[in-house]
């Protein structure tokens, strides 16, 4: 950490600053420059944000931490990238996940339609909610313990592994019971009692990040569920919020090769959030592989025109399919497969 | 609604989205243009994201909503600015709630101080976090139920209505036994197991906008607590995030007018995390007030050097003297009192 | 500035960064810390980006600048505000600038009219584009040198200064001829040819914070006018481009209370363009004078609905009577007059 | 377009909106809802901003363009993708830009090296900057005219092709004799003089997309060029500013993707600045030709930790080679050749 004192900073300011970054456990080095002094302060910072509190010392102006706040999620505490099973489908290395389903659960025939439909179309595993997060108390809100059923009837029938969403830590008992990979949404990403509960389970995990979350922040998050105990996190790039409004989302995949570099967790994309234009999809499908994705998921409906929540952006069976073939020679560039 | 044909629709397609508008229990009404046929749609079309799924009809280019998807939260079901009290405390109308105290409770010493200290000094409510969420796991994370335990106790001694946050949907009945008003915050604006158990209490909420959330989405928030049965909402102005780096968050204050206008509920600014520039709250507390704020949140700490968490911006007792003092002259413009 | 060594960096990396920090002009101090070591470079950084190349240098994790990148911008430099005059108007001090006027000259008459009956409301300064950037070519351009004609002949009946924008280093000369204040628009915040032209001119220069620029960024170029000669410089924040969408732009307040605190110019704040929606405009000038501006622009229009160009956001010469009337116990306050 | 009018909007209100919608040329179509009437206004609504003044109706509340603003640039007027040369580079079809070079021109021997390195690792084109638009009037501000002069003997020696910035309408010419291809830099996107100025020459034009403009208004810019008589225009992504701080800017590859679907320009994308970050330029290079992209430019510099400019993200002529050999696979999936 870097303190940065006032031009105007005194002796005695610079010496109690210096005494206030040791009492914090950290060895203090003053440089003294022409306009002012800057004190580096030696050991691990990370995670103490009572550090912070240093420039509340009379003379400081700014405090400059060093060190990136991540410790098991990051690459210099596990060089070498995280590969686990879902079910039969294996996640990061030279597995590559290619989530398919609805938006939300409809109704048995829906899902197990759409289920049977990605499958022979090239899919490994299912999404569908049944807990659905709605901007409007008047929309939706998903069919709840009868959508866990449904899908869990949609993975007998077809095999594949299921990936939904649970939206509260009430939650996680009765949903982690139906399905193989729990789902953390967006606007939940820093929802703390749910990551803790989180980490308590023995399923995987997918950690969507929030459309306002940096990508540090992303990591913190799967920071609080790798130290609660769960080491199988996925996280996922499903578009930021910016200025931009041609496209629901911007599709950040610059974060994608850098989430990849700073850690080992595998990195899914979610490109029907992450731009909200269906005719955008299957170019942002082969770009999130070649920019280093470990799998995608994209939102497929029979009947979109009927869908109960997110249809407009839903691609269709056939159209899943001219994706999932499409993708294949980029896949094979990067050495993965599904 | 509108639907927005594409130029090369045909008359069937067309037929076909007239025929989809009216099955959704609105009744279409085409204009024939130029280079384009557009369908207005009457009817209600209010939290029903299914019209959405018009787009998925061939030959749709665009929807496009006309309400504004709020109601209860209206000024036009609701002209009259919303007004309750929190024990002896006026919210909205006249009321102004000054609310000021630590980020965390850190113990009974502290907590005793700063409510003493903020109460003698012009705060007419106590603040202070018993959970926190945090960035980091490796953070103070708050004293919990000790840390309500000791809010209460602070209530007892100066008679201070406490506000304190929660964090989960299965907090909220032991948080509500000890705290007045109910805090959300900005991560968990979208959390809607929590908003809606919210709904269920009888205790006044203070709902935090997200700092990545439109105003809309704001509203719509409250509309969750509000349709849930809460008629005591209070929004909360905190600060969005966008480029600017010199300050923490961007302090929206078009917001609260905006919020004031289109909302009958009560609005508070937080210009602490909304600036996170301990030497512009000070102005941004009289730009809330001229902007039309019901109400401040500030932090106050005794010792903000040793603060556990965000002492960084806290203010000195003594500096939130003369800010209670410097803001009488906006009070009394706009009529407000403490 | 301070140069962060890579955790697996070799000492010889260390010695080699620490040459080129000497190189640069700088005095090196390593601190060798547990995890990494960091280099203090001590000597003036301002202003040079060569300094950035540091981060070539193998073993270089990252470099941090230390000082705000400003020097005659700044209160360092300058501890007292700086005022002047334009015309009989005190721009900065106890002085205040209350602009008004359309946002196009569009005939003679409109811009008579316009002149007169906002100096009879209380207008000191009169603003008006000859020259408009727009973002259609096949929008209205403005009237162009008969606009500055119109203009001048406008102060001549009214006596009113005015403010007027200039597109292009090229037309600075014949701009600088009739008008009082040559405003550089948001999108030209950053067109370095025309600030260095600026600079060159005896004109004040109202120069606008770009939708995209930051605090620091908008001091630069204020710079750029400087040290090219011309110290007659005010600032103005007419709102930053963020997510919101039912605000135009997001009005940054706490970028007046911090432009005044780090620099010594004055501020103007623009609350027709950094808010875009008509009722907002009088709650966001009282809140502008309590957050410390200097001085407001707004848009005045005889007949809105038939302006060439923003007229959706103008206000009625009696509405701007009413806000120049409700502003004033504001100004009181804070010691300003017009 | 569609005009919104208020819940309580009068029949004469109406009744104005409409004869003011007629006398702008448009035939009014009023739709009589349950809750308010809305008017369809039928007739090409593009370019005329005027129509925005229809919100000045007393009455109305909204005002909602149905069409997209661009003409010339769009894919309905031409639907092929545009393709043009530049001296023996194929720009859009089959062709694939790949333009390498210094962020700026520093000596003779500098840009000769350069060029000389980058051609014979594969590069097609020359970049570099004689003229620098710097945020600090103290940083190296470009070599210009001598600059323009090496870059000129840097073609003569290879035979490739030269980009670079123009930063001001006056300087239009004089950049124009020496180069092949003219850039406008992201700060200048909207720079009107600028555009106008470079739609009479007959270079091709590089728009970089400015760092906060949206998708449609770069593609407005563009048709400030195209109406100017300039077809030869080349979009450029380069990413935009977001809260996201790991990178310099967020590369907007959707973007890429829609501009190819909305406009028939060629799209470059620059990877260098839409980053800032080394590491990540492979990756996103590799996903700008999976998104659609018709070609890359990228800084390259012999001795980056001298560079005068942003040497901090420029590759080594050995990284540009491992970088145009590892994106050629991507380009044969996309039919594309350099």
């Amino acid at each position: 950490m870097i303190v940065v004192m006032k031009s105007d900073a005194t002796p005695d300011q610079v010496e109690k600053a210096m005494r206030r970054i040791e009492s914090l456990g950290l060895k203090p080095h003053p440089i003294h420059g022409v306009e002012r002094t800057v004190i580096g302060a030696v050991g691990d910072e990370r995670g103490k944000s009572a550090f912070e509190s240093l420039i509340e010392i009379e003379g400081v102006e700014n405090v400059i931490p060093i060190l990136k706040p991540f410790k098991l999620a990051s690459r210099e505490l596990k060089a070498e990238p995280s590969e686990f099973n879902v079910g039969p489908v294996r996640i990061g290395g030279k597995g590559f996940a290619l989530i398919a389903g609805p938006c939300s659960v409809e109704s048995e025939e829906q899902i197990l339609d759409v289920a049977r439909q990605v499958k022979a179309r090239g899919a490994n595993m299912l999404r569908g909610g049944a807990f659905k997060p709605r901007t409007s108390p008047y929309s939706f809100q998903g069919l709840e313990d009868e959508g866990l059923r449904l899908l869990a009837k949609a993975r007998e029938e077809t095999g594949l592994p299921i990936v939904t969403e649970v939206l509260s830590s009430e939650d996680v008992a009765r949903v982690a019971e139906f399905t193989d990979v729990l789902q953390v949404g967006a606007r939940n990403m820093q929802n703390y009692s749910l990551l803790k509960k989180l980490g308590k389970t023995d399923r995987a995990v997918l950690l969507k990040r929030g459309m306002m979350c940096t990508i540090k922040e992303t990591l913190m998050a799967a920071e609080y569920i790798l130290t609660s105990g769960n080491p199988r996190v996925m996280l996922c790039e499903r578009g930021i919020r910016t200025f931009e409004d041609s496209t629901r989302n911007t599709l950040d995949l610059a974060a994608v090769a850098l989430m990849k570099d700073w850690s080992h967790l595998p990195v899914i994309v979610d490109p029907t959030h992450g731009t909200g234009v269906r005719q955008l999809i299957p170019r942002m499908c082969k770009a999130a592989i070649a920019a280093g994705a470990d799998g995608l998921m994209v939102e497929v409906h029979t009947h979109p025109e009927e869908a109960l929540s997110d249809g407009f952006q839903a691609l269709l069976p056939d159209q899943f399919l001219e994706l999932s073939t499409d993708i294949k020679p980029y896949l094979a560039i990067e050495g993965k497969q599904t």
